[in-house]
């Protein structure tokens, strides 16, 4: 029986991105992708996983790992995937990780033990290696994060890009002093990302940043509200800030506003998402294709649970919405 | 073998109390609780459903029906919901509705399949005698909702008190000329509940109300937008609404002060649940104890499957929050 370097071999393509084809890794060629399609055929090559799939019992029931389904930006991106899994006859079992490392490997048994064809992570807290002896039990599908280390279907923007948008409009907007705001420091590649974009908008412009500005652990309304009174603590004072987050960008400007503070003129604040808090508010973000990446991902995980041929996913992008606070 | 007529017989009250005491339902009194369990005692009776259960293989998945999970009531009451469950081991199927008669339905079909071991209502889009035979399979306990011909353990609130709270206040502000706004007419108990404090509130004041001031099919932000185009027609324009929803009341907020408006000079809004978005946007409002709701539903829930004895539920009420818009 063929095995996957014979099928690299005869197209002529490194290991790797078969693997990425075979696990429906977005971002490869449309040529690379033939090439390796045609090499399958030839050889009459069975993937592993789907041999082994075959031979187990389906539960229909798919788990999707999500921080808090309270986020805005979660419940959206879960009724998305509930409606679509639905359609085609899948169950979908909610598994909040609470951003807890050992909560997310308690729920990564369910594949283990059979009790779902196959697990959606919307937020990475483990690193990939504890995930990867899963992948025997089941296809696992990123959503929203993404993580190097690991060949499985991911469906995600490229943050880098976000964080420049966002930053590139309040230099546009005559900001200077621009703080940056995000959940983790270290946690995921997702915020890692976010930052470079920030950093890379504001070398083009010139304009150094301060130490200072870099305000960690921000993720909800309340910390939104503990955001600004560290802020107006710092000694070089921010003039604008870019938060990451709709709800920590509606927390501190409530914050501001309490406080007598006129936004934009004391403070612009720029969130994140394009939740209807935002609209709500007034509040300038960065707008995500909550839809889109949620029916995407559920499509892909569908195919990978069925062994269907994949089709390369459609292009997802930010855009930036100006409103008042900026 | 006893009968549950022999109970009621011994204990000397009717079946109709002692099915409730078998199926959690609360407001029992303690002395006819106690009045039953004796009997059930002394004749060593087992209920049929939990001798059904027994003979079943259990799947530690409960149903969780909701209309969508991106309303924030429901998502914070799914979050208390699913942290419960996890807590015993229980997994969590999510199931939205969307108000949908076919799809609440279908979603049924869990149970009789054995996919699930209990199902928890949120809502309620079809009549009663639909949900009864689908008892004989499992276990389903009321949250949110409730209906007079079901006699299954419910957590819930009175709604009377809820519509009446809120159009107090508002009497008790100075206004007069008071909408009603709502979901649907006609679907639930609740939403005829919520009407009846409603109507009360002004009976008791003294103060008539005009039929055009009855505004139903308004669920979401959207709606509410829609809300304040409607009330603008109206002849007998109303100083105040009543929303029964912090969504709705958010739109119709927006949408006045889009237009110019004073709020509450030009026109006071009360909203319902005490959702975020109420705090931020300074919107007063009937307060649900959502967390409570939903970990005491769990808790029934998982009392229900496992057969152990009930507790009465601790009391659930509203409070009122003064905020700027009333």
């Amino acid at each position: 029986m063929a095995t996957i370097h014979d099928v690299a071999k005869l197209a002529g393509i490194s290991r790797t991105t078969v693997s990425r084809v075979l696990n429906c890794h977005p971002y490869v060629t449309e040529e690379k992708k033939r090439k390796i399609l045609n090499a399958m055929k030839q050889l009459n090559y069975v993937p592993n996983s789907s041999a082994q799939r075959l031979r187990k019992t389906k539960t229909d029931t798919i788990a999707v790992f999500v921080p808090r389904i309270t986020n805005p930006f979660f419940s959206y991106l879960v009724e998305v995937m509930e409606n679509e899994a639905a359609k085609f006859g899948y169950k979908l079992i909610l598994c909040q990780t609470h951003y807890n490392k050992e909560q997310e490997k308690k729920f990564l048994e369910l594949l283990k033990t059979k009790q779902v064809d196959g697990v959606i992570l919307t937020s990475i807290e483990n690193e990939w290696r504890h995930f990867k002896p899963y992948l025997n039990d089941g296809p696992i599908v990123i959503c929203n994060e993404y993580d190097d280390d690991a060949y499985v279907p991911s469906v995600y923007l490229d943050q880098v890009k976000g964080g420049y948008l966002g930053t590139k409009h309040l230099i546009d907007r005559g900001y200077k002093r621009i703080a940056y705001c995000a959940g983790s420091e270290r946690r995921s590649r997702l915020t890692r990302d976010r930052r470079k974009g920030y950093e890379q908008a504001m070398k083009e412009a010139s304009l150094v940043i301060d130490e200072d500005w870099y305000l960690y652990n921000a993720i909800s309304i309340e910390d939104g509200k503990n955001v600004f009174l560290r802020l107006k603590q710092i000694k070089n004072r921010p003039e604008a800030i870019f938060t990451g987050s709709d709800e920590v960008a509606a927390g501190l400007l409530k914050a501001a506003k309490d406080s007598g503070w006129r936004v934009p003129q004391d403070l612009a604040i720029i969130g994140f998402d394009n939740q209807p808090l935002a609209q709500l508010l007034g509040l300038s973000t960065v707008a995500q294709p909550v839809e889109k990446m949620g029916s995407q991902t559920m499509k892909v995980m569908i195919q990978a649970i069925t062994g269907e041929e994949s089709k390369n996913p459609t292009n997802l992008s930010f855009h930036l919405i100006h409103r008042t606070t900026t």
